[in-house]
């Protein structure tokens, strides 16, 4: 449930409800909105009785959020959440770029992909420096040296960066490195590095999983922002279903929902979803269209040799016929931003 | 396999090749392309021999075709089938609205709804006689009393018009009063209705089965076209998944593979595919962006008193707000020729 | 909703109710149990008042039934309905093993099979005449000389036989020359053929569709019961998942929950569920022990060299195992009985 | 590729081979089986020339493992694996009954419930210490207080005990307290925790992911046995389907298919699978039917009243029908050894 208080109220009152609050046996978590303050009322099992909150001075009214996630409700939070990374903002009216390889090979296979996509108009670097894979003796990521890296692409091209963590350890060199951590498909329910991310001081770039429903998923979000980190980005990668002409279905109807449910952003990763360089280009512009807040692709400048998922890279080439492909679809605002960020 | 012609084969030289291959006990199907002739070898099992077909005169080479499908498929086809109906051309280049409501229920409705969507640009009117039903207890269209008022629709306003068939005894009644028939998802792999839709002077929308391949897909438009029938329109309209935000999961991805794979155009149908009003606007724009050749969507004077599917279907404003939204994303000659459907 | 007569009802009593329920303008059926008439209320939109009807003589209740499927319900019906066909008994505590090729390929071929079948204990042969293919190139099956093979096969060996009826058509020649009318998972929702097969005077087995929920199921033996046909068999098939291990997956626990909501019978096809043959002993077993009614498997005398789907056909010694490891899991009666067939 | 020594190969020549298989950057495993030892070879991309080892004292030949599981595979180790956890043989002809609560409540709870499903023939205890809950909020479980609980139990009962651990931290708890150490559906593929738990000294039962393929859930298990721990109990729960009348679809077909690929023991857990109490009995006994090892099902003294996943455990008196329902599924030496439990 959440208490709305008047635009009069008084920090006071504010503390009071808090106070009634926890003195029932549940968590107050204070949301301060532009115009108003709400509090909500976290950890209750079954209903909350509105009753002797309403009588309290300085409340307005009650909302009952049947919904069982709460934090990252629209219900909660009326206006969409920013997340700034650097100079970035991603959610809103925004609309961002995120590109780079699977995963980070080397130095120089790194630079010039940054670069390059950097020249296109992505503002924030992609590249796996642990890798999720399904065989232990594939490769597996070059690990620390990896985020080293990364760092030296930020450093050397001003773009901010982003990589996976797959535990604690690993989250704790990644939150070191770099700019936003990845949780993956594999781990959306891994609650403990929920957990871990939560208490994270950057933010959480949370892809759905592999056969979420959307609750799920938003409960996923749900126990990061109960730890604290607000700062949550979904990303649509794709659901397993039987379909076999791509590797996972991109469910785009998810990106209306989510913005109706959740105050969150949500970006779509088409390079997992399809799996196939020549489906990347059309669900790139597919998923722009349906409203997504940015797009997550993976480019190689070398493909056919990426020591992980070459099909499913686009070429440089092929990039910035992707750029090209959205201009037209973007809103003004984001189409001259995109390009600003293309010169520059 | 495919025999190609040289393009200054004679005809002579073409009944030659047809000969050779009948007598092997293959059938064999000439098609005349823009430029040169090929002939397909059907009904093989196995792989063929080529090499007696090429020693014929006027052969130029033989192209074998691994897929199972073959007349559908775009490498016995490069160019992009037209389906024209009335002087609506639907594939290739064009864009085309198909609108109305699920069901047929009225004269008075049906007329309503024809003119509130041709006025926005739509060109074909969608709406079931014939209703394919959960429930034997649900309300079945009107049968041919509906079908009667579908070419009153088409004598009205001059839109073409498009409606469902579910049996033999109703495809003939379609065929006879309208321009498109249907067939539904649930008859995707109903191998006699196809067999008698290939027979059919009008063209077919073919709907992709709730959890059909696209090879099932388009082997059922095998079906169609190898009965003589070459006037298939595909639509995709949502697929079966563990997913339960949206009545079906919109497959996008099928598109690229799609026009890949076929000469034949695709469309979509996002009302069906996700069920609920407010998904129904950024899908459109999805599928469009996706490169669909057209949309069929459902709309409703009034949705909250349909008999059927009212939740999906949009109200005419929300139509126009379709329309409008999806124009940035169409070619620039789309763009026109949906603008100049609208003022006329 | 439900009219419980008292069992001291009078036909007259009985009567009375019928011309009070099509007074409201629904349609009423009789269902004549053991010990009680029950009439059911069809066609009714929205729920309907019990007042009226429990004032009027020999009523003892009402029972409004919330489930959209009526006739088909448990709570319409309490006891099991048995399908008789000959002397063979489907439902209730009998257990009927139901075997043969996939498609009836010739006289020898069709006896050949249909004595080992006997001699193991199965009761009723099966033998596709018209085959459901994806491709219009491959085998469809001998047609009517395919039926006159199958009572051919009834006549020399005295075991009934089951084919599938693609369309109307060919439903009056399958009713003609056979025991049980077969209807695809590809027609499940074929509505026309639904209420074809209603009209039908002979039992119908109806697969599920490759995705229908239980309830989509049952209600598309509703379609056949409301026409009048109340001798039907639901076969369970498996259903299409992401899972490549097997055709499709088998879901076993539609058995205890379509036992729990109807009493009809229920049995199982673990040959297209699998797809492979060395699935099939196990996934018998495990049906048989999930409570089916039955299993219908294929089995040829040389697979390698079966026109349809040879790679999922048991070999005849194999299905002899497959009897034998299934005699453990039946009941004493069962197993006494299938005994008693392979001995005769 | 599996090098095959001769039956007569000295320990020296097998050093050899080892050292020639490392001198290739590849790396070696020594498999030693009752008869043979043979030599796998991991980590290498792409395949391995298997001139140079052919050559090597005391080679008898080598084999190529195209799969992409070696260590789990059916090809590496003919013959079943047995794991042994106190007295109880899991794996190979042995059926094991593993029963208990959802989560630890209480150690009046914990005691009550193992005592009931010890006298019914249970010989491993199962209860959640450690919950993994979508929600933040709901009951997350006793922690080390619930692993306490469990070894209580253990001490009093005699019964082994298996729990699950979601984290690093938590498995080193639970690898103290318990006997075998769960990892969920949800943390199939946390690639970090199963390098833990290859680690580990205890057992692992590896819980199918919820859209897992069989390859990926082997290479799952690879992952625990590549890192040493050659103990790995499988266990199938349920995949995530459309179908919406159990929580899950259990895939029974994973059973053959996995004794066939693998070496590994295979169990079911109806109880999440099915989510439902009425579908667990004819679940339980379709599983044993299918050929698995074993069952873990959840049982309650008071399902009523749970703090977890009430609905889908068993009152006692319902274990007990479990157990007297799978009796004569079992083979005679199973059902001995089941009853004597029962009677101890």
């Amino acid at each position: 449930m959440l208490v709305v208080m008047s635009s009069y109220a008084t920090e006071e009152e504010i503390a009071q409800v808090v106070t009634a609050i926890e003195r029932e046996g549940y968590v107050a978590r204070v949301i301060k909105g532009g115009e108003r303050t709400a509090i909500g009322i976290l950890q209750n099992r079954g209903s909350v009785d509105p009753a002797p909150f309403l009588l309290l001075p300085g409340v307005k009214e009650t909302i009952p959020v049947s919904k069982p996630y709460k934090l990252v409700s629209r219900e909660l939070e009326l206006t969409d959440t920013i997340v700034q990374v650097g100079d970035v903002r991603i959610g809103g009216e925004n609309f961002v770029i995120i590109a780079g390889p699977c995963a980070v090979e080397s130095e120089t296979q790194a630079l010039t992909i940054a670069r390059t996509v950097k020249d296109q108009g992505a503002c924030i670097f992609r590249g796996g420096a642990y890798k999720p894979r399904t065989s232990p003796y594939s490769f597996q990521g070059l690990g620390e040296e990896g985020l080293k890296i990364l760092a030296k692409v930020r450093e050397e091209t001003g773009l901010s960066v982003v990589t996976e963590a797959l535990d604690h350890e690993q989250c704790d060199l990644v939150e070191e490195y770099t700019d936003i951590i990845q949780i993956g498909a594999r781990n959306m329910q891994n609650f403990s590095l929920l957990n871990r991310a939560g208490k994270a001081r950057k933010p959480i770039l949370l892809k759905r999983g592999m056969s979420a429903t959307i609750q799920e998923w938003l409960m996923a979000a749900e126990y990061i922002m109960a730890k604290g980190n607000s700062n949550v980005i979904l990303c649509e990668r794709g659901v397993r279903t039987f379909a076999d002409h791509s590797r996972n279905t991109l469910d785009l109807s998810a990106i209306p929902v989510v913005k109706q449910e959740s105050h969150l952003p949500i970006i779509v990763d088409p390079s997992h979803a399809c799996g196939r360089r020549d489906q990347v280009i059309p669900m790139s512009r597919a998923s722009t269209a349906a409203g997504a807040h940015g797009l997550m692709v993976e480019v190689h400048n070398e493909p056919a040799k990426a020591l992980s998922d070459g099909q499913q890279a686009l070429f440089p080439a092929q990039f910035t016929e992707m750029i090209n492909e959205i201009l037209p679809i973007l809103t003004e605002e984001q189409r001259t931003k995109l390009l600003q960020g293309r010169r520059s």
